[in-house]
């Protein structure tokens, strides 16, 4: 990873949480505790995996900041109600995220379902305001609202539910990371570049095969660290996944066979980029960040 | 109420039913059982009162009818999720909803917390696609999600949870219900009516005072039935608003006098319709309809 882009990455990162301080209601409006939890479920925290995306594709095509900034807004609250509700009791149960106490544990289970669902209504809220084409906005909420329901993450996520303790194989295992994260991450990149212009065919089918492989390598990456890195890194409670029994690319694989595969789909991804030339270079870092990642 | 009334509703209720059966993913479209549930916490029950709005104030402008029928979906859509979600263990805790067993009851919990989910995305995308100019419905999706996030139907609930076991003053209890639900009645009927021409400030200031009035009403109404009625005709458990020792309209003012309210508040609601002349007979009757209920 060069110099410039470790330096667009955390001034990108710093503008993202702006953006998120900003669109969510400040903790003292009432009703003060829901507000607060959103603000603890989602600022201060995380790696911006999706806000990154939304950026670095906006590159490719000049998208406008204003217009940038809320579709990176509005991913990461996905993001971050999706984390939420799943670490619910009778979702994940998991007491740890991001390396604190999650929503339910520091609050109550009653705020964190409120905190998932008013963060979702956030995230089209922040979407459907500001300045932007109607049509494009449009069409941009679209995808967003395609993306988190029960054909893109809510769908992956009941996939995996019925999953747990079941032999997948490995396309079935694919299709359930395809919904479940990997349906956000291409949301990501492609309402980046259509914050920028109207996408032609060709350009919506390049920037699929792109998101599509590091949506991939992203759970395959997440597979292997989970079981070989430790909780205090990883910032959530590691060996999850064999605990629960869940069907992962580490015991379909093994790790070796996993790790080589992550590296595979990252030389996909930048294959993709051609056509872009050089104003896909965040793009092509991003998916060596999503390979090399430590947690 | 006239004979013109009762064949409309009983017509809208119908256009409606099939609408929302349209616009839900079918229950053999993989997750099928996730879909399934869906369908069953949004379809067959209700009384549909929000769909209703949504078509009676598409009356006052010729508002056209695809654009009313995923105003109505989207609107029900987030009544529905928000009923499965109000219901779960960690908030009202509730086995019986609309006569038939609540889905966490029916499923499971997890599966209860991904309906709720979904059938919120599901709500905007049903609004962000079909015909329309794109500049209405990027403001009608503005409003849906106003009025289902932290300042709208999530907030009223965040301020319902906190109030459990406290001395409510009557402003207080109507600023939980404006919130509660009274912010998505009035999506309602701004919805219909924005779905036939953009608002002016007079409008949408007359249509606004409806809304608040049959708002209002509605909770009142609620409140005396739940203290009056039996399980079997509300078709949810009745009597819970005393056992959970929440401030109500009955346990502050007594049921006579909340009666009284609901009937001074119909008659507001009415006179806040005399500038749509006869285009609001709809909206007049649903006013009468909402305080004369059984359940």
């Amino acid at each position: 990873m060069s110099d410039a882009f470790r330096t667009w990455m955390k001034t990108t990162q710093a503008d993202c949480e702006i953006a998120l301080a900003e669109f969510l209601p400040a903790a003292t409006v009432v009703p003060s505790r829901l507000h607060a939890a959103m603000r603890y479920a989602a600022l201060d925290g995380g790696k911006r995996v999706r806000p990154l995306l939304v950026y670095a594709a906006g590159c490719l095509f000049g998208a406008p900041a204003g217009l940038l900034a809320r579709a990176a807004a509005a991913v990461e609250m996905i993001h971050a109600y999706s984390l939420v509700h799943d670490d619910m009791p009778c979702m994940d149960d998991d007491a740890l995220r991001r390396g604190k106490p999650t929503v339910h544990v520091q609050y109550d289970e009653a705020t964190a379902l409120l905190v998932g669902d008013a963060l979702q209504a956030q995230a089209f809220l922040v979407l459907s305001e500001g300045a932007g084409d109607p049509g494009s906005k449009l069409a941009m909420l679209n995808l967003l609202a395609q993306a988190s329901g029960s054909l893109g993450m809510c769908g992956g996520q009941a996939i995996d539910l019925a999953s747990v303790g079941l032999a997948l194989t490995r396309e079935q295992l694919e299709q359930m990371h395809r919904l479940k994260t990997g349906a956000l991450l291409r949301a990501a990149v492609l309402l980046g570049a259509m914050a920028g212009k109207q996408l032609s065919a060709t350009e919506t089918e390049a920037l699929d095969s792109y998101a599509a492989a590091i949506g991939l390598a992203f759970q395959v990456v997440d597979d292997v660290l989970d079981a070989s890195a430790d909780s205090a890194t990883l910032g959530k409670t590691a060996g999850k996944d064999a605990a629960d029994n869940k069907p992962t690319y580490v015991s379909l694989l093994g790790l070796d066979a996993s790790r080589q595969l992550a590296q595979q789909l990252c030389r996909d991804a930048h294959a993709a980029l051609q056509p872009f030339g050089d104003s896909a270079q965040y793009l092509h870092d991003l998916a060596d960040l999503i390979v090399q990642r430590q947690a």
